[in-house]
């Protein structure tokens, strides 16, 4: 086998392509499930597996699996991948990083003559973003059999379009229970992702190692209040729905800081109003409410004290309350094979490495379920992600496809 | 001259008509300035007008007249009119039947054999309604002088689309410095409406004569935080936007709540946050508000407090605040002679009438200015406007419109 030569230029360039690939004008990338832009990422990423001879399948639910088939086809896979739809108004390297990335170290370990012993599986998982049906890890879940079908049928986006009505339009006709993967399906999942937070880039370490990811669980909140005119309608008369919206957004805030721990995050990241007008009283109010922790216990805790006080202020106010708790996620346990095995291929490439907390989730959260898994995290500048300008270098990132190729290389050669 | 007959039943067919001319599905009506159903709307009005013989003309905003001409053509006209725009998910009744209800009125006049001395006009307001550019009275504005033509220019919609762009695609070409009146252009201005609170109902009062029009004010509140991933930043790292709105629209409440005056009242009608998306921080924040008074001097007292609430809100959140006063206008005291009229009128017709405040704004406000104004009210069931269930019953409609029919006739006659 030849060194591995990772061709950062060409990686570059891809993931800059698939950037364009957006339902808003660059520098801004926004890639909700299966909208054309999220169908033509799609096409563009299998475009890349085609060229390097994977075998390309997609489930009933639209994660995509791309195969690099090992010679001992009794052992089961080794599986990386990540992500590459984008919530509104995000940038081009959270979830990229990790499917482009995975295919470039593929490239590079075929380039090198390497010969898997087990297949090398990259999966694409459907809307690791919650943006469409207010619910993260869409796909994953469905693969570990942590989202019910029932929920999964229920689930409707804000135009009332169901999963049903959407994975048909993006071209997925199986159905919907086959997309479970039986537990150890998979020997392994690795994935690489940018960190998401300014640990590793002010500790100046290159590579992070996940070994737990933190526990996250989304509300909603439909207020139904009395609407008129706001001219007419005196204050004491008032039940406005969006004013016991505000209240519930400040107390998530306060919930969260007053845990105890201060890995507890609580944000209200939706809140619209209807009628929205300026003189008219709102009548309805829809809140969505994002909630993590690394631990289970203090991240209940803010739950429950978010669903009391918003039982009080709707009381209070004579606003009717729809309190839905969609999710509730345990937080995932790496594998500390997993763990150790990136550490030593790091320390092989004189790579400084930093064992950490993911505060955001992502699929490995819900592969854990399926199999031992852990990630690869490359710094991002500033710790922003989610946002136009995002950034990770091309130096970081090579150093992060760098790790997950060796890493591939060890647990399937 | 015969006796007046109102002809309900056809003016009721022409409002049902007109709801369905709208930019949502019945029974709700939205009809925006210059979209395709305000366009629309507008078409419907003129061929009523054309069926009445009244000549048509239009100004540079889209303020549409109709003229019944007068034998004395030296005699300033006595107007009337409304408006039928309508903010989204609105009903069929406000402005409508200010407009609809006049060529009622003027169709029953024609009717009698009645010949007017001094023209009788119609006047169908552009815009009263404040939704696309966030200010109420556009057209009367504009007619009034009250609008710097500076101001109508820099008006931006939420798609950065201006007033010059919108009155192009509505057809009107003119210059927006021809639109204002001349002081006493009209003899005066006579504007029948819903009355879009509950007093005459509760009193069972059928007809209400307006003294007093409240002091509005319009406030733009934009709010600029530091956006970032939901799950990653942490609580003391940040400055979320949609928070200080939420802080900023609970203050608005406090401020209408303690001017001192029961009638201060304040409505944060809308509140939108970008990105907007369950797991990301929000980084901006936009509120309209609006305020009202039957006094200047509380009206104010609880802007001023806003806005310094505001102020120290976003310094200890570290969000930046933009905040503009749109406008804070005077009220308008109607002209007595014409209220004296008006309740003569209903004291001859038998129907009980109610000297009372409009708690609403409408374009009478701004054509105080110009000319002696004063407002005929009938009831609306509940005391409920722009929503789909406000309602007026075809006998009250009537009553509003044989007092219109009968006023013009004086002041004409």
């Amino acid at each position: 086998m030849n060194p591995l030569v990772i061709n950062g230029q060409r990686l570059q360039r891809e993931i800059d392509e698939l950037a364009t690939i957006s339902e808003a004008p660059a520098p801004v990338v926004t890639r909700i499930l299966f909208s054309e832009a999220d169908l033509r990422g799609r096409a563009f990423v299998k475009k890349i597996c085609s060229s390097l001879s994977l075998k390309i399948r997609s489930d009933a639910v639209g994660n995509l699996f791309a195969r690099w088939e090992g010679f001992d086809k009794k052992l089961p896979a080794i599986a990386t991948g990540s992500h590459i739809d984008a919530i509104p108004n995000a940038g081009r390297y959270d979830g990229v990083v990790g499917v482009l990335g995975a295919l470039e170290a593929i490239r590079a370990l075929q380039s090198s003559g390497f010969k898997p012993r087990r297949a090398i599986e990259l999966i694409v998982f459907t809307a690791e973003e919650p943006t469409r049906f207010g619910i993260g890890c869409l796909g994953s879940r469905l693969l570990a059999g942590s989202l019910s079908l029932d929920k999964a049928r229920a689930l409707r986006d804000r135009d009332c379009k169901s999963l049903e009505h959407w994975r048909k339009r993006g071209g997925c006709n199986g159905r919907l229970n086959s997309v479970r993967l039986a537990r150890n399906y998979y020997a392994g999942f690795v994935e690489l992702h940018i960190e998401q937070g300014p640990l590793l880039e002010r500790a100046k370490i290159p590579i992070g190692v996940v070994e737990k990811i933190a526990a996250p669980g989304t509300m909603h909140v439909e207020l139904t209040g009395v609407g008129g005119h706001a001219g007419a309608m005196l204050m004491p008369d008032r039940h406005d729905a969006a004013l016991a919206g505000a209240e519930i957004a400040l107390a998530v805030e306060q919930a969260a800081k007053t845990t105890g721990s201060r890995d507890t995050v609580g944000t209200t990241g939706v809140f619209r109003i209807e009628p929205g007008a300026v003189n008219s009283v709102p009548c309805h109010a829809w809140l969505e409410i994002d909630l993590r922790d690394t631990q289970v216990k203090t991240r209940d805790l803010a739950l429950r004290r978010i669903k009391k006080t918003a039982m009080q202020i709707c009381k209070r106010r004579g606003v009717k309350l729809k309190f839905s708790v969609l999710n509730a996620d345990a937080p995932a346990i790496c594998d500390s094979g997993l763990v150790e095995l990136v550490a030593g291929v790091c320390q092989e490439l004189r790579l400084p490495v930093k064992r950490m907390i993911s505060r955001a989730y992502h699929d490995s959260l819900f592969m854990a379920q399926v199999c031992p898994i852990t990630m690869i995290f490359i710094p991002c500048r500033g710790g922003v992600s989610h946002r136009p300008d995002e950034y990770s270098s091309l130096r970081q990132i090579k150093n992060g496809v760098a790790v997950l190729a060796r890493t591939l290389a060890r647990l399937a050669g």
